[in-house]
């Protein structure tokens, strides 16, 4: 078995609030809380850190030495583009001082991303788009989302920014929805160090073949993170990987074990009501099943089959690779 | 035009917060501030109250002042049966002693509908269901749902519940999902106190088409409720009446009116980054749009196409009678 | 192993045309090519027959011999009440002559159903229902839709009728379109003589658990068969059984398996590219694979996950006898 | 009222097959048929015509003649490369004799549009995807997307190609999918002979904001043409333009208007159990209502209303503009 590294969003380890259950799905933790439990999981190896550290006044070494004790690096840090002063968005609020106060909120979280290190500042403007017709001027909203980017990224060459598209949620309609659309504003902006966080959960929620968004942002040199979970296709449900579509989570490795990119294997799930280190270990039991898989997959079959998109003959060999033969 | 009694849920003037924007789209209010407001729209008569009380420690008679003083009256009462202590289920509970609880409270909030007149105690167990494949026994978690509705129907005869239904939020799946799943529940529990609130949005949601579902539930004698919004037919978005699919809420008033069905015109939207009052302003003047449409319908060509399925001409007279022709 | 039986439709052996490829996905096939084509599926002991018979003049007898000679049995004969002549509906036409010449239809097919001694007449009424907004009277239509099943049961008492419910396609809502509706129908009509047939793929699309419709529709007394397939829970797929959905397939056969329901495993595939036999035989070769995982799944620990709605406990428990542990 | 020209796609016209009636929705017809059926349409201008002529023998000459009768040009033409020969894709087809064949078909089309003046080939590639997880190379699929498209451009530098993108059907997955995608393999291509036609209908049903997808096609400068049906966002319903979503079609005409886009407004609708002219009719009096809103649009409020975000003011403007006030 390889060393494959695997890590997660801290905020798998956090509990949650929707419209709902505004009182919370548990009792509120401090990222000190959830780095501890993170520590728990059998098999991980680093953490994306949402900034400001939630649970209140924690700072840089308070996080470090939870981490330390943990056992966990750090790959990211995710500025909260999302909360209530950017509720009506960050890069493309209509209000032109919050469009400031975002670029120097994302400015700051870089000053974490060299403190600890990580490989990438990850941006999620879940708030940047719009939710009914007739609301916005899409022409002035998406040239926003590109100028956001770039100046960012245009400002510290030093670092990698990584975006990490939904087709929606919290917003009807997210600007960065797709892979697709997220790498013709990755061109528009023109840097090198801007790329894609690719979630397989998004892809397969704009109805992507995750797989397939994977080698497109590949080929456009842009494939510079993922994370995993799993989801009804409907919704980005956020659960754990493995346990809905197995096969495409195969498919999705597959290409990037093809394509040689060997970075973390990342989980990005929500356990409203489950055991967070349960969950985690579900889901790496999983991974570790997709490792095996690979390693006996048949590679030279498997071309075959797909040079003559035979789909009864490749599905019969990923499926013997996966569940065994 | 007739004088035709518009409604709201009172949670349409509250802030919200989901699992991004955890600090709330905005200053929290309580449920007096939130009547104040719904007292500023144009033309409200009524409003869905959620018990208890949010915003501390408010009396009823803190509410019937509220309510006097904003000029409105109670339509239903809806016990909050979908916060922490319920977020594994109500009457799904896997846990007795929580069932019990859930019994309990709804049993309270019994006592609060006939102080305030209200018509109706508002069932909607939204976490009662489930996530992930394998995770419960069907058979047993339908037949809690129909115990827990049935015995509270049975041990308060004076008193009229209604079930919303809708196919999931919070959960990935909800046990009470559609109209026809909600009546065949309601069949087995063969009480004539427990009828269906039906919201417009949870049937297009649904893959229904709403004018169809009313009528399923006014032929078996259940249609007790209703209430309108707005969304893309993929979530459960809760935008604002009129703004996206305009027809089908003509044809589903359409629907009422034909029945002779006469009861409240209710809202149920979360304006979540709009202005509370503007939002109900728009959705109402849209429905007095509606009302007007119903008033110059040709209803004899109407049923002439409808006997034909003749859906141009059908279309025609609708688009007509609500646009003007 | 089990005995378990395998079927198919044997439209699954049959080419397609759609709305593109006009001329088909291949040359025409007679019902006799077809079923000697299901003859060669490793193992295959029933099938259920579209009629009256595709190809040409083709008679019972010739039928009788190619099924003899290729081993096989007739579960049900499913009368072809979807074609030009039924467009605008069958039971619920609105046209009662054509109403009435869909009833004499199906019954002639009674007698099909008599003559080779098969389980059911399936009951697949596609065309019936509605596209548009204000098409149709839908009290009447649903209305229609019951009498019109109800009229073939109670003449026919000696028969069992089965309905396949769908949401949608080829008409955008199906009027007999989920679990629960078609119960609801069912109920409605009161005979013991008709009951569901479940499609897996149709409760996925419907956004239902194919598992949990499974267990509603034994709890009324009323699953007469099944089929299998898998899609993208977006249409009606009808793609090889296992390839996208695997767990929940397997849930779906646990339902069926702890309700002591033994009937016939059939297939409904639409190899519209795929060489027929060979998707047939992937997908029996994965229903082998639930055989296996029904045989080593731990049943107690599964009931206490259960019991407990512990999703990840039982999903380890799913995983671990599908996939190996 | 301006000189908007209308369209339709001639296949508006025609009798539809799918896997159910296979018989067909109406008795066949010829493009001459259609031809004179459009004719009938109370405003229309132009056709798109599917090449090869369909209904048997029929010369270019017979095609002008009817067309000359009919009141009609030729905005575009549509070589049917979606036929069986082209089941498994034409300019990704595994098979490079069958990718040579769809060159070459493609190829002796252009020498039709060229014949009728039209304005541009549209090629429409639906079976050019994939439909299961392992079927193909995704690498090595698009790039033939890619090349097939961009070496007709360049040999054919006179003609304009137009790209029509859907995300899937016939295909459970097209290569070209989205408008971004679509974009994104234009960018790839290099020349300035492709564009894009804009399906509202297929925006839709891809999760887009129509409008959205205009503008930023606009913006690439490759909006070369357009059609407009409407559908329930779930599948490519091709239904009758205006009857389920008007206000987002206002939206994307409004967008087409506010960037001077001045092309034919096109009909892509399939009735398949309506009167063809009739839908049509239906249709275009809708879009004349649509201009009707344009001209009293409130242009400075909105721009007021969108500079705010704000989406009550925004739609009241629009509900006002398009519905009288």
């Amino acid at each position: 078995m390889s060393e494959q590294r695997f890590g997660a969003g801290i905020w798998h380890f956090a509990t949650y609030v929707d419209r709902y259950a505004t009182d919370g799905y548990g009792e509120p933790r401090t990222i000190l809380d959830a780095i501890e439990l993170a520590g728990q999981v059998d098999d991980l190896s680093v953490v994306d850190l949402n900034w400001p550290f939630f649970g209140g006044d924690i700072s840089d070494d308070d996080v470090s030495k939870a981490l330390d004790k943990a056992g966990l690096g750090v790959i990211g840090i995710t500025p909260e583009i999302y909360t209530r002063q950017f509720s009506k968005g960050s890069f493309t609020n209509p209000d032109p001082g919050v469009r400031r106060l975002a670029h120097e909120f994302v400015t700051r979280s870089c000053d974490v991303v060299r403190k600890f290190g990580a490989d990438y500042v990850k941006l999620w403007p879940g708030q940047d788009g719009w939710d009914y017709p007739f609301q916005v001027d899409h022409g002035t909203l998406w040239q926003h989302s590109i100028e956001g980017v770039g100046q960012l990224a245009a400002e510290n060459p030093d670092l990698t920014f990584v975006i990490e598209y939904k087709p929606r949620e919290p917003r009807v309609h997210m600007s960065y929805s797709s892979v697709a659309r997220t790498l013709l504003g990755i061109e528009k902006i023109g840097l090198p160090n801007v790329g894609i966080l690719l979630d397989f959960g998004h892809a397969l929620f704009g109805g992507e073949s995750p797989a397939d968004s994977a080698q497109l942002a590949i080929d456009h040199g842009r494939l510079f993170g993922m994370d995993v979970n799993d989801n009804l296709r409907g919704w980005d449900d956020d659960m754990i990987a493995g346990t809905v579509h197995p096969i495409e989570l195969f498919e999705f490795f597959w290409t990037l074990h093809k394509n040689n990119w060997e970075g973390v294997w990342q989980l990005d799930q929500f356990p409203f009501r489950e055991d967070s280190v349960a969950a985690a270990n579900l889901a790496i039991d999983f991974l570790k099943r997709v490792q095996k898989g690979l390693a006996v997959l048949d590679v030279e079959g498997l071309k075959q089959a797909q040079a003559a998109h035979d789909a009864v003959a490749a599905q019969r060999i990923a499926q013997n690779a996966l569940f065994g033969s």
